[in-house]
């Protein structure tokens, strides 16, 4: 496979599956410190795979939930934002001038915060009250299973999520899951970016806990990261204004998720292909094996969509585009 | 003005403004039985209209607010969605299929729903348990309107805002500022028209509680009215990833808002023309007039941008691209 070291990517998520156990402490004394809601607070790519947790935890727990941006909440503060709330955020690089500016707003309100970073040294894992170190740079299926861990722990103290230690046993083979199934969609990543790499725009469609996926791949990686023009748009909105501008060679990709939101996906599966012939589905029920129960597999969805779409197709569409994923013209090259 | 019957208009808003005293009755029967949280449910252009609620409410009541789509709602429930939650919902049509499934599931599991309607004998009308009538058929700022009365009103009942009344007797007067608007942005929006007519593409930027007007505006405007290929993101999330795309003549079109989040869309009005020269900045500051606190203007934001983009705009555009409003090739055309 293109750019790819197997031994070093299963021992990278063989890392992350084992912080775990740390990630259980400070789950644990979370809990024990009570709290009353959850907010996730983030920014960019960031922003929506906590989203992607938020979108799983919402129908699993009574503990409220919320999603705010790091750039706003701290000019437009949520009500609900208080003493009593946990905060949950994440930055790769933990110096996002956004997420430290937030956590440097909540710290002085005396709000609690956790953050999982990849940098332990980094501003922001110097400013929060726990931090959760990701082990493995790569891949935001890294952050999606930490933030598992982290949030599934919170609802099994809660007496909300009786599958923890099973989700735990059973995510140890995700190292070998997760290689296979990217074995499996290189060749297809490969076929997808020869139809793909030169056209003048995409259309992304997503439901569900993968949408936020489908939404960050379409920004932060074709047009962040390969200067593609794209929208991006859930599987129910599509039916409420996007699909008029779709036409005979519309490209139009939409992912195929695994919960129960799929019925959604299946409607835009069976439409696009009356109107549009240059229409992919990727379906992620394709890429899952066995080892893992279907209902866990669920709440991996965002975090398989990101091993196989972010990582293979960023890949090829690097190579065959020419075009580094390192460059930027504007991000933190002019000052905003 | 072009298609605007200006008499015709401002007895419409009179009317629509007359709703607060049955409004009022609603939301007082409302708050006596009591509610532990308050559901937005819709979809498409009305999901955005009252998630702009939902935006403006969450910085001001205790009272916890979600948004949800009418078409997931039903197949991956909110937990937190009991039969101690109120539903509110809007739909002009009050036929849309997805909003019909949501509150017949709503009904089943013996959850109050309150909706807004245009048509009363409409199937939606006929099943929740407390109908509003818009009677005024274009423009979402009677939505905007109606939903303020009615959400404000719960949170006075909630001590949480005691500028209800101030606000009833200030907007008597929008009539006449929102024709003083409607008119001071009109040859804009010819000269936008004449200059944004042909482009094959278009970003739109906003922030806060305009940001979904935006969105709606770029998807049930531009993209279902008038075909035309869009994008729109928020000005937070502009600077990751979106950015990188826009080029010299890259039309770029950012409304700048009333909220405290303005200082967002300033970083992007201050940033897009170091690289654009394709570049609008559409500011509602421009368009408030004597008679309204500032402070109430924010709560009218939204309001005011359908008044003048959404229902200005569209005209033009219809008329200088020969393409009627009420034209689709798709959407209640072919099954979905």
């Amino acid at each position: 496979m293109l750019e790819f070291n197997e031994l070093l990517y299963k021992e990278n998520i063989q890392k992350v599956w084992a912080t775990h156990t740390e990630v259980e402490k400070i789950a644990d004394t979370l809990s024990s410190q009570k709290f009353e809601n959850i907010f996730f607070i983030a920014i960019g790519g960031s922003q929506a795979t906590i989203a992607g947790i938020q979108e799983m935890l919402k129908t699993r727990t009574t503990i409220p939930t919320y999603v705010e941006s790091a750039s706003e909440v701290v000019i437009n503060s949520h009500k609900l934002l208080t003493k009593k709330s946990l905060v949950i955020t994440i930055s790769k690089s933990g110096d996002t001038k956004e997420i430290i500016c937030a956590v440097e707003y909540l710290k002085k309100r005396e709000i609690k915060t956790v953050a999982i970073v990849c940098n332990p040294s980094s501003p922001l894992a110097k400013l929060t009250d726990h931090v959760i170190v990701n082990p493995m740079l790569k891949g935001a299926e890294a952050m999606y299973l930490i933030l598992l861990f982290l949030t599934l722990r919170l609802l099994h103290n809660n007496k909300e999520f009786d599958q923890y230690e099973k989700f735990i046993i059973q995510t140890k083979i995700l190292p070998d899951n997760f290689t296979k199934a990217k074995t499996k969609f290189d060749p297809i990543a490969l076929d997808f970016t020869n139809k793909y790499k030169d056209t003048s725009y995409q259309l992304w469609i997503g439901s569900g806990n993968c949408w936020y996926e489908v939404y960050s791949f379409a920004m932060c990686i074709l047009e962040e990261m390969q200067w593609m023009v794209t929208k991006s748009v859930t599987s129910s909105e599509f039916f409420h204004g996007t699909l008029e501008i779709v036409e005979q060679n519309t490209c139009v990709i939409l992912v195929k998720g695994l919960d129960k939101t799929r019925i959604l996906d299946t409607r835009v599966e069976q439409f696009v292909p009356k109107i549009s012939n240059n229409f992919t589905v990727i379906d992620l029920e394709d890429y899952i094996f066995d080892g893992i129960d279907r209902e866990l597999y669920n709440l991996l969805a965002p975090a398989l969509m990101s091993c196989i779409c972010t990582e293979r197709l960023a890949s090829y569409l690097s190579r065959e585009r020419n075009h580094s994923l390192d460059l930027r013209r504007y991000y933190r090259q002019l000052d905003y």
